[in-house]
């Protein structure tokens, strides 16, 4: 997608250098536009742990360049197999709730580990990392794709006036590589001339949503209007959404979604008011292996001063008062019964451990 | 309650000077603590629309000692009848969803219009505002003493273990004038000996959670936690949550609860997992007039600058992109059907038309 007017993907190994990966820092994001150089597998797992790059694709393709830069980086100080596996298995403790970054790692091992030589290895490293990136973009695409009928549909039901989608967090293109998951069918119904406004939530205590969706939604042109996470349930009983589009960081086999802190609370209120509430995600976030979304996923509890302060332009202040006990999870889950569909690169599928399993069906078999 | 030790009130007339009505200014707490002096109507309205005082019964209160304010500087320029029901309705237009203001506006009002001499009417109205000031003191003094049960009745089910009760926005005593409504029983128990933690709720876009009620919880020594808005229902999903108590603007006669935009979510998630949901407000909070909240309740936009800057210690940041269009809508209403109880100065009900008529069988005919 694009930043003023330049069309950019959120990682890329430097042409004509591939040594050097660089990524879109969304640290600063709307407020600064840096680009950040990864150089080493410590890079690349404080750009994924810093959230200088976040989102559930995103952090997985981070994390296979980060296993090219440690091979890269090789001190022949300890035999490459135990170096491999060390540093893949350092890599997936980098944060525990989105699935891709250990499905990511995991193909990566999976690939290298019969390997000898440490400059083949390093170059199918390179490659594999490549090839994760843009089947990544290809799954982005094909959401859209496979998104974009369910607003066409909405858009016909009411001519003449824009489908209102609200999302939560940022699953956009700065998510992922390129399109995004839960934007990518709102980016192609706007390239398509389906009027579509956007009711973004602010998403605290990160503001993802107000600073990264609202930015991303900006620049590609489609309307928009941000609002505080507290929103969304008066919009509802009012008629003012018509569908909820989230993405995931990990979906059970059973379609149990995990998703930014708050999806839980909006996939009530679409339920309650009659919305359709639905998850656009790549098989890269189905973690095939477990079932209860709610006792089996991890949830990330993160510093407490991303809640005690707020970042922004003109600086940073304090928000609450001074030794404030302060809780800061990142991630609740929505259970799949609340869940209209799944958005997949294979289509659209109920949120059922049947529908999942005849998508992919070789899913769980290839994982383990 | 008290500040630093020593004992407030929200709002009072100062002592030997009763033309000078002084009010804790609450947009600068927890980071600055300022009273502010009002001596006239146009300052008591500016007080309600600026949120210096806010809280349904407080701007109750602010509103009748304005019209005495009104009354104190009455300048003979028209008739007397005309000049009170001028001041009368201006200020029942300074904010529209809490219904206090209009109550004690219409109280004062009746009391007062078929007095013709200036003087008395004024010294009418000091005592009127007084009498209204203490009112709600004994109401949440009163509904602290009947939520106190449902905590006690709690706790003995959890012995040695702290009753988590989540609250969203403030309604402790910063809210009224002393005690609060939802946080009434909360103080109570605490003074009983028993263990509490409250979750407090940020409450975007003002957060009056993180800035008023973590303020007012830890000046009374009740331990507490504040969480961003999103993170309720992932509490509640993991049993962390024994209770939801929050107060009201307005709540119909048939029970359907308007309060700080957000509530409504709240509800949905205690709702789906068990956790009873109390709201606790005095009578002057209940419109009798209306019986469906969603339609009937008028909500209250404000400001889109509330949402791109946050205020805090160390100064103010905007936390949206530039010329971002925004959307600030003030309350939501939860269905009575989400409501577990509502606790009022006579005592616990249902929320049903039903239930409420019974606890208050002279009110409709009185408010008309």
């Amino acid at each position: 997608m694009n930043i003023n007017g330049q069309h950019f993907h959120t990682i890329w190994a430097e042409a004509g250098n591939y040594n050097i990966i660089r990524v879109i820092d969304q640290q600063k994001l709307p407020f600064e536009f840096n680009i950040k150089t990864l150089k080493t597998f410590s890079d690349a797992k404080e750009a994924i742990s810093k959230m200088t790059v976040r989102g559930a694709p995103l952090i997985g393709v981070t994390a296979a360049y980060g296993i090219f830069l440690a091979l890269l980086n090789y001190q022949n100080d300890k035999p490459l197999p135990v170096y491999l596996k060390e540093m893949c298995d350092d890599m997936k403790t980098t944060r525990p709730t989105a699935v891709n970054l250990a499905y990511a790692v995991d193909i990566i091992y999976r690939h290298l580990k019969n390997e000898t030589d440490v400059k083949r290895m390093t170059n199918r490293a390179f490659n594999k990392a490549e090839e994760l990136k843009h089947l990544e973009i290809d799954y982005c695409n094909a959401i859209g794709e496979h998104g974009l009928p369910l607003i066409e549909q909405i858009a016909r039901q009411k001519p003449g006036k824009p489908v209102n989608i609200l999302t939560h967090c940022n699953a956009g293109w700065l998510a992922s590589i390129d399109w995004g998951t839960a934007l990518a069918p709102v980016y192609k119904a706007h390239l398509n001339g389906i009027p579509v406004h956007v009711w973004v939530d602010e998403t605290r205590p990160r503001n993802q949503g107000s600073r990264l969706t609202a930015f991303e939604l900006q620049q590609q042109g489609v309307p928009f209007t941000v609002i505080p996470d507290n929103t969304g349930g008066h919009l509802m009983q009012h008629g003012k959404v018509d569908m909820v589009l989230v993405g995931s960081d990990r979906t059970t086999r059973t379609g149990d979604v995990c998703n930014k802190i708050g999806t839980y609370l909006k996939a009530l209120a679409a339920f309650d008011n009659g919305v359709p509430f639905y998850v656009a995600l790549p098989s890269s976030s189905i973690d095939f292996s477990i079932a209860n979304g709610l006792t089996e996923i991890p949830i990330e509890e993160r510093n407490f001063e991303e809640v005690q302060f707020i970042e922004g332009k003109g600086g940073k202040v304090q928000v609450t008062p001074d030794d404030c006990p302060i809780a800061n999870y990142g991630f609740d889950v929505t259970p799949a019964r609340l869940v209209a569909g799944l958005i997949t690169e294979r289509g659209i599928c109920e949120a059922t451990e049947k529908e999942i399993s005849n998508l992919f069906p070789n899913e769980k078999r290839r994982l383990h």
